[in-house]
């Protein structure tokens, strides 16, 4: 048995869902629960009819990646060869920290609160990790002086999460610039920026950075999951530098040969019909929705800017023990937003995919809650 | 850059393949040419259309799981629970050998020849790899005694494909219980085996072993790629014993996630509908039709129990020049057998998924070129 994956915790956020019973309000959701354009699947099942199902190169459809790198036109990751086609982001976060660092002697600084599998992949895999918290409240969500700060000799890759799981943040387009800036500045090999924009096509500021734009040595991750309620169709994407690229399909082939060809099919027709962007004003609307309900009920919140989350403050020492009580006493299901970074200790992540009638109950219970257990002593 | 995923060379099939030409008779294939049953993707899309297409938990739907399970029916893994559903076998493959193995003490044994990817994977994640080359012409291609003898103190994994890539020989079924009942009464830790099943049900013997129905310690791989021609699905799934499954499932989490909702719906429908074995029979007549050809030419081949492959002796010391020469020369691809193990110098892995006249083309242009390159002297 492999004692690092014996030895590292599995998803709090899926163990928290297992308990959930069918009545609960469940405002852990980390999905979208839009309907995916069915249409869409039609058209590549006549595809597979007309020339079956057969193995996608390990890079992936020629025609898919070129539409890829012309939608998010970043310079120099411009081309169908700087995009290869994985299976979700998942595997794109997998891939580009496996293939990009070396155990032995380079380090990965993740800016948090984050997902927390880029920690854990860290770990389980032996590759140093430096965590980096701030403060997700305020101006300095993504400090670009403190991320260049905690760059240290060995670290060759930065991971940053915008818009943000769990805070929805969204990095500012000067941050990323003097990140890049700082970066290329510092001379010596270089570090990777891997920009995880999972949550990209549902960002709700128009100062909204991409490293891709300003910074050579970009490793954009992507998929289909969040931007068209297709988390079960597993399509994502790695867009970088060329001269990485064989390197990074290859071990792509090792872990699981290639994408899915019916699920290619599936994103070309949705690039085809510019359809990326197309469940952004629903989630505009349940946002603007979700902080009225937050405002109304007076609980603390961090104000997103993207993605679907609405991070709430409860105040209580022990967040995981609050969030199963929570789902025993009030049955919602809303994740300790501590497993995304301690500077969450107090914190629930919350999201707004539901209805908002759904929501405002839940936040009330969640409020409910904090003033029975007298977490938050403030309101008492 | 992590050095041993830049020191390990690429898929040499892949790289053949890249080189082939429109016209070229193309025996190198390791797919299906039949066409799938599309009215399992209008089905699967239907679905989508009423529940969307979410997230499927880490370890896989479970109706599709428990279909799986009673499929084989291996007894003590024949629980819902010991199945885990993949992105195809090569996930399923990639995640037991990192999950079941650590670096630093264990071994794997892998019987040979087989499929390039174990020992590269062995190699990029550096875990010492025994290789034993057993004789695929013979009674001998999975001795028992032999297999045996070979486990060292540090084994914890025997790797065996059956039917066999390249030489589709598949094991007897005293062969597999002599193996397991020789695991068993060696005591201490357990030696898993890694049974690939991927041509399972493309068999064409009675005595055919499955480890699954003789060891407890047996770890299957298999897919719908090849006997339902749905390569480019990428639906595996990993059979294992029950306590394995949580670390297994935790690993397979962090590569992927999850396996493609869509994917498991088309194999839910494919299992509903017994449909596993739905090819057997036009494989079946292939290769009576190829060994007929191969008889008639006078070429030296190993008769296969299974799979669709017919490998051929050409004779040739450097067999991936005499490929890429027979390519350039005479426009057919087939490919250089020493890949699956260096017994295989001098031989050729064919295809017999194509048309049979193509087959006898490409098997005759193999043979001139042979002749005229004096490989086979002995016919000259």
């Amino acid at each position: 048995m492999n004692p690092s994956i014996a030895a590292t915790g599995g998803s709090i956020i899926r163990a928290l869902h297992g308990k959930r019973r069918p009545t609960s309000i469940n405002l852990g959701l980390g999905e979208p629960t839009l309907m995916p354009d069915v249409a869409h699947f039609e058209r590549a099942t006549a595809w597979v009819a007309e020339h079956g199902c057969r193995y996608s190169t390990n890079i992936g459809d020629a025609e898919l990646r070129a539409a890829i790198a012309a939608h998010y036109g970043y310079p120099g990751l411009d081309h169908a060869d700087n995009v290869c086609i994985t299976t979700g982001s998942q595997e794109a976060v997998y891939v580009a920290l496996r293939t990009l660092l070396d155990p032995a002697c380079d380090e990965v600084l993740v800016v948090e609160p984050a997902f927390p599998v880029y920690a854990k992949i860290a770990q389980v895999e032996g590759i140093p990790c430096r965590r980096l918290a701030l403060d997700p409240s305020g101006p300095g969500a993504f400090d670009p002086d403190r991320i260049l700060e905690a760059v240290g000799p060995q670290t060759r890759m930065i991971v940053i999460g915008s818009p943000s799981n769990p805070t929805g943040r969204v990095i500012p387009k000067a941050a990323t610039k003097k990140i890049a800036d700082g970066l290329l500045e510092r001379g010596g090999p270089p570090v990777y920026v891997m920009h995880d924009e999972i949550y990209r096509e549902l960002i709700y500021t128009d100062d909204a950075g991409e490293f891709g734009k300003v910074y050579p040595y970009t490793v954009a991750v992507n998929s289909l999951s969040k931007s068209n309620a297709l988390t079960g169709l597993r399509l994502g994407w790695i867009i970088a530098p060329l001269d990485v690229m064989p390197h990074l399909v290859k071990f792509h082939g090792w872990v699981t040969s290639c994408a899915s060809t019916f699920a290619q099919r599936v994103a070309l027709e949705i690039f085809a019909a510019n359809q990326l962007g197309i469940a952004r004003p629903w989630y505009a609307a349940q946002r603007d929705g979700a902080l009225a309900v937050a405002r109304e009920i007076g609980l603390d919140f961090i104000e997103p800017e993207g993605a679907f989350y609405l991070c709430v403050r409860v105040g209580a020492s022990d967040t995981l023990a609050f969030a199963e009580q929570l789902l025993l006493d009030r049955d919602v299901v809303a994740i300790p937003a501590h497993i995304f970074s301690p500077i969450l200790a107090g914190w629930l992540r919350t999201s707004f995919v539901c209805p908002l009638a759904d929501l405002r109950e839940g936040l009330e219970r969640i409020a409910a809650e904090a003033l029975e257990k007298g977490t938050l002593p403030d309101r008492a």
